[in-house]
């Protein structure tokens, strides 16, 4: 990178610029089969116009910038394949206000959703979106989070209602409001949100809160297969009960999570992990909805009736990525996700789990069903970073997803991980993406070499 | 207009191209204050390939496209000052196929709302977004419309799936999917809905449907004031209430429709008309939620116990327009709609009911509130169309709306009539708007001199 840029950061930053390799190696990150790239310098930033100032300087020089928050990202998003700055916004952690009216919380980028709730604790409403890491605002928003709760309250999209965001010149836009809705203009909010640091930077977001509900109740439900739980699901979403996270475990899933979870002891059967808000009548008439629901398709709900019982329970279904870890010990997860339509989410997963037994592979399903979301943690043997066979999996996971007309990420999102897929999913869309990137970022300073770039599958 | 693209479009397209000024004139609409400009013809088509056709045809010539579908816009939207071809979507009107387990309908773009939801009527679904016409699902999601329902279902933002889109050069692209999420690059949807036609056209849509709920509560509620309904609104918010309808009539509204709907008999007070959805049990408790919080502000909530007696109140609220009309014999209605944040939302009808008052306007006020969205129809007098005091009017409404936090439509949407404050709503955020559409078409054929257009208020 240009030594001048190095020194004027310097100069601006002092010590909060650091060019140290063991440092810089812990702001990339990137999924097995893609090359870990370090950025050339991290600065740790503390408000806007510090942000402004790197990316003017970088925009000048025509240098390489990567936003950075709690590093979490699964397909990296943050890695620095063309070098360049990376932004540490994780000291810029203030929760600027919250409106309880509006039902919004102004906060930096930095501030990550177990600060917020905490936050929150005595004003009635939470922020509901929830990835599997403490994954901070600004780069949930980036990539389009979701997580349990988005089948009843959405993902990032529908709970970003505003941002300030610096763009690639260093101009800061107010973008979105915290109006209820808008009909003036194009909705750049919504391609902010998922667009991964290539088009801006969020400096500033207003999310939307919920209020706490008044009654919730949590349970499991046992299925003979995979296909009665999915197809449970899809009859209870059809009905529009009130259920706020409806979470599926395969066998091996289940098998893992019992050997992890002292409190757990399910039927080594395929799992719902469910939880109903509402009122106390409506989660009322929603669980005994789901118990018909159920019974149709052989299940058996257990309501866990006790606080300690649901913490248990969703604790175990967060723990999951390091029950895998410990049933399969020595081994490396690959996490990877794909989304259908619920009406393809049977037979897509049907087709996997038959994939996953013909290759041999160990690989665990976890999926947020009601959104037609599922997740495989890969137990990767040592040396198979760079497995053919584990790339040709992946591919036909992706491929299956595309042709069930799905999304081959529903929310890990592209990263470096699943760029070369942006071509086959949206073909003639992609290069009405590439001309935005253009004509907002045409010196292609902004997270370079992602979402964007040439890589497709046939190129890979 | 080229007299080469007229030669051409009636090679291809026959009778359906229209060049009588009688039936140009019915393909342009035009705020008060705005000059009428019907295009130069008015093609009807069928099928996609016929919309591609005549984009591509316009595109080689620079020819202006604006597509037409119910015609039901408000702020000029089909308006064509400068002149081109009109593409009337209004007999693309099939209902490709409904998916009750995704809970999607697939239209073409001339369907409107009724008839799809006349189609629904059998499979326990609905489509959910209702402006005040029969509009078309193009034209609604071209104007990302909404509606009575939008507190809960929300705005065609979040009710439309995917579309097929055909942009400036006739390339069709695929946006959005089936799956519930996504998290593979740039929402290009959400920036396809609400675009007014400028970034592209819509040929197919895929919208999400709802299931009917077990339960539908109507009633009415009177207040001493504004500000007492308002709190209410807030307050039952708040608490997560299953309002699905809560829609505010000032004194003039309640008094025009009490004289325009025989059933209606109400105090001449402010009220809010109110719907609740949900499982019986859901209903019955937000009802008394509700009524407690109305309580709380002085209100007192009348239920509608029969199905006619709520259709008659819908009735009402929908006819609210011609009852104005009635009332007010001789003048011509100039509908306007802004939408500030809930906690601005007293604070903002207060002033603008002042100022009405103010002016000498006859200006009855209805508003979605849940949504912090309100609409005044200003009741002209003959000659007051290109009145100054009218504008002036029109633009305190629009500033203080921005000076709440809040957005100079909620609704109706930019057009030709609200152009004008694009720059002082969005700042930066336009120029960024500017960009992508130079990016997505160059040449600016695709409903011209409308969003991006330099007019500003100051210049006006």
């Amino acid at each position: 990178m240009n030594t001048q840029v190095i020194e004027k950061l310097c100069q601006l930053f002092g010590e909060r610029v650091r060019l140290e390799h063991s440092i810089r190696q812990q702001f990339c990150q990137a999924p097995p089969g893609v090359q870990l790239s370090p950025p050339d310098a991290v600065v740790t930033v503390r408000n806007e116009q510090e942000i402004v100032e790197v990316v003017s300087l970088c925009h000048e020089y025509g240098v390489a910038v990567i936003a950075a928050g709690a590093r979490s990202s699964l397909e990296g998003q943050i890695n620095a394949p063309q070098g360049g700055v990376c932004i540490d916004c994780s000291e810029m952690n203030a929760i600027v206000g919250i409106n309880t009216t509006d039902m919004t919380a102004t906060v930096q980028p930095g501030v990550t959703r177990e600060q917020l709730n905490s936050h929150l604790r005595e004003t009635g409403l939470f922020f509901s979106v929830d990835p599997g890491a403490n994954a901070s605002m600004g780069g949930m928003a980036a990539t389009r989070a979701s997580g349990t709760n988005s089948v009843r309250y959405g993902t990032m999209a529908a709970n970003v209602k505003a941002a300030r965001w610096v763009m690639a010149d260093g101009t800061v836009a107010q973008i979105g409001s915290r109006a209820p809705k808008s009909a003036m203009g194009l909705d750049l909010l919504a391609i902010a949100v998922g667009s991964e640091g290539t088009l801006g930077l969020f400096s500033e977001l207003d999310v939307r809160l919920h209020p706490v509900p008044e009654a919730i109740v949590a349970g499991v439900c046992s299925f003979a297969s995979v296909d009665d739980a999915v197809q449970t699901v899809a009859s209870a979403l059809g009905q529009g009960l009130s259920v706020a996270r409806i979470e599926l475990l395969d066998v091996t899933a289940v098998r893992a999570c019992n050997a992890y979870s002292p409190s757990l002891n399910l039927p080594e059967n395929p799992h719902l992990f469910l939880e109903f808000h509402g009122d106390t009548s409506t989660v009322a008439s929603s669980v005994e909805g789901f118990i018909d629901c159920a019974h149709e398709f052989g299940g058996q709900l257990k309501i866990s009736h006790r606080l300690e019982e649901r913490t248990a329970l969703w604790k175990a279904r967060h723990d999951a990525w390091w029950a895998f870890h410990a049933y399969y010990k020595g081994r490396k997860g690959l996490a990877t996700d794909v989304c259908v339509p619920l009406s393809s989410l049977s037979a897509c997963i049907s087709a996997t789990v038959a994939d996953i037994a013909a290759s041999g592979l160990d690989a665990p399903l976890i999926g947020h069903v009601g959104d037609g979301n599922f997740h495989l943690l890969i137990m990767l043997q040592e040396g198979e970073d760079e497995s053919v066979s584990i790339q040709a999996f992946l591919s036909r996971l992706s491929s299956r997803a595309l042709s069930f007309g799905g999304t081959v990420s529903g929310e890990h999102g592209v990263g470096e991980g699943k760029v070369k897929w942006m071509s086959a999913q949206h073909g003639a869309a992609l290069d009405c993406m590439r001309a935005i990137k253009a004509a907002l970022d045409p010196a292609n300073i902004l997270n370079p070499g992602k979402m964007y770039h040439p890589r497709t599958v046939d190129a890979q």
